[in-house]
């Protein structure tokens, strides 16, 4: 039984004229205790990560670089073939990018999580794991990792010694090996049953797979989609319920007592 | 009588398979005091940065962003109408992303220098550069700007306190109002007569302009381009020629007693 | 007294996983004679021209391609400082691209209306103006160029015998010059005045500038934007409003003739 | 024995300020009979795409579009995993705006070769295969698509009837089951051991591999790329090695009878 958790987010995830997902920025930040910002590679321009900084300094929110493949067009959520050393240098780029922004408005990085099918890729890549751990040890070391339970990445930051967090997936499924299906677009879920599988997650500890079966989930903080449809109404849904259970909400850094 | 001057070059200049200029980055970084790294938006990726950065600090060369307009086909040298506060905000992001790999290196930022057309615009545009010095006053109000002694940029930066060195271009032509003549391309000039140019401009504190005129000129560094043809001669007979002259070359924090 | 009348809208203007405007492309093809489809400089990727061409095809709507700047971020509504050449190569790439598309679902080019700044440039450019239309005149003769009445692209394409049309903007104002006030974001206008003010402009020939002044205006095509709040509502109230004042809607080819 | 091959080369490597490569474009130009022009993807701008199918006109060389990857910073030489339909489409989108240029020029396009790791996948790939000739047959169907004869693209293209060429990598090594070694870079070799190779392919129709196995090789095309070093030499070896050999070079749609 959790009775502390963080509510993560992606942020920001507009580029130039565009935006994503239909709820208003500062609406999703009301509701979260940390924020992934995009960083420009797969979506984030410099006046989007501006915004959007500023607004986690004004709502408290847990501050985040989101770092994905380059590739604007694909979103990050395409696979891109290359050695580890490239994609760190990727990661150390953008991570750089978000925490100027953070210092403009006096808030320090509290973590980074990679975005899409870089996320994907590390969870499985120890070699990129122990690369990207290595890296930000050099250059943050109390930033958190952010990966799910069950990845390489998870295994090597603990090994290694650096804060990492471990995510549940609200708005995903999850196969019987606990890694989540990976997805370039999803449909609109239902809230109430969003709030229940995240308060059930926090309570037993299991979460039910697309096979049906229910497996063990470890996490410290829980993820939806600022571009899930119905996004605004699945983060009141998952707020509402985690605080209806007594599970306070609070940023990944207070949850693992940093 | 100058004794002792920063020698800059701006560094970094190819972009994924491609290099600019004829030397070896090591070759030249070898020559200099103080290195401009292209930060990715008219040149540079982060595998390019994350190689020089670790030469600056192999040669012990001031780290410096050299933040441009966001236009990698035109190389930062084609002027974006746009307001101030977007390119701000682009200085921002690329001057955070070169820190990051100055941090990895275990090296902190020294100066920003913006770049091409965007250095041209910020020379001219008072509210730009009152922009510019006000958001780095935040973020990073020990790192130097360097600028043109004759620009709006050396005005503000002075009246506002923030740390500045005015630049002599040694590959560049003046015009009678101290502004460089600015060009998208230059041919190969003679490297023994930039190095006694710039060591007249050390000594007797003048340039001859394009008109051929003796105007003063007052600067704490010398730049030269990397992709000026036939650079590392320039860069050779620069340092010659002012060590030869008995004058110091150091990084600009030094010149300036930071 | 207009009889027939072309009714274009710019179309395909997301990226990647990012869309413009309220209305599904569909329904706002369905409404027009003309589209004026992003080529992926300013807006638009290969994916949505290639759906969006077959779109065109779908509903009998002439194939325009939409040039813009170089400029993802900015939207192609910033200006870029660069020569005439450069602009040309850049338009022809687009054209091309577009063209493409055309072939694989037997449709081929109608018009050429270059995007946002870049039209506005070429409105006051006559050089610029005059290469475009060589250039046209080499690779697609036929193809009709879009422009303001009053604009040097105008008077170079009546010159040089270029096909061209001339534009009414739907939903810009005008000045009293006849040039329309351009804009980068534009608020939510009125559907009905916006008709009214087209039903005018074919029966009278004039339109009221932002000084409340009635000034001439003539044209073979009427421009609304799939971005202007409440698009889809404009364009139903235009096709309303000429359709009832006995004025024919068809693609430009068919209202110049050719 | 071969009477007559074609001569292709990667032309127009270059982005913006950049050139790929040592020699100047129309060296390279004089030498060979095929040209696969970069188009903006991996490397290429309108520019320089521009210069180089106007020299392909002056020197009567085969025009081809060279699609890659979008993937400016990796040169095209990265997978990206994506559905076929993308990449199709991506295609489409080059190969239209190279034969735009070619029309402006008065040629028509001969070819189409994918780039670097596109080229690789589409080898093994059947269905992106099957969807590239599909869309080449409506939009080109007389432009011969150039592809190694060890692939899915040569099966697929012969049995849809769409015609091609067969490629001899001069310049690359080749394993036992026929396929080249795919490489990111590539190191200098020695031009007259490269004019033998070719020679010997044409005579003999084998080649060694890297195991030192001879095997079969059967081709129509002789390919060298012009970022190999010493490109030039390399061409002009191959030239006069197969001209001495008594056989001619002319251009893919000659040697095909088309």
């Amino acid at each position: 039984m959790k009775e502390i958790v963080d509510l993560n987010c992606d942020m920001g995830e507009g580029f130039g004229q565009w935006t994503l997902g239909e709820a208003p920025d500062e609406a999703i930040m009301a509701l979260i205790s940390s924020a992934n910002i995009a960083a420009g590679f797969h979506a984030g321009d410099p006046n989007s990560m501006d915004r959007v900084v500023r607004l986690a300094q004004t709502y408290g929110v847990g501050l985040g670089a989101h770092p994905g493949y380059n590739d604007l067009q694909g979103f990050g959520r395409r696979y891109i073939k290359t050695n580890s050393d490239e994609l760190v240098n990727d990661i150390i780029y953008q991570v750089g990018a978000i925490r100027e922004f953070g210092r403009r408005y006096g808030i320090s990085l509290q973590h980074v999580k990679p975005h899409g099918a870089l996320y994907m890729e590390a969870a499985v890549n120890e070699e990129l794991s122990e690369k990207i751990v290595d890296a930000l040890g050099k250059t943050c070391g109390t930033a958190i990792i952010f990966c799910m339970g069950v990845s390489k990445t998870y295994e090597v930051a603990k090994r290694l010694g650096h804060p990492v967090a471990r995510e549940f997936y609200a708005d995903r499924d999850y196969d019987n090996s606990g890694s989540i299906v990976f997805a370039r677009r999803v449909s609109r879920p239902k809230p109430d049953e969003i709030a229940a599988k995240c308060v059930r997650a926090c309570k037993e500890g299991v979460v039910k797979t697309v096979d049906g079966e229910d497996i063990p989930i470890e996490f410290e903080s829980i993820c939806f989609h600022s571009d899930t449809p119905g996004a605004l109404d699945i983060g009141k849904a998952i707020r509402a319920g985690l605080t209806e259970a007594g599970i306070t909400i609070a940023p990944a850094a207070n949850v693992l007592g940093l």
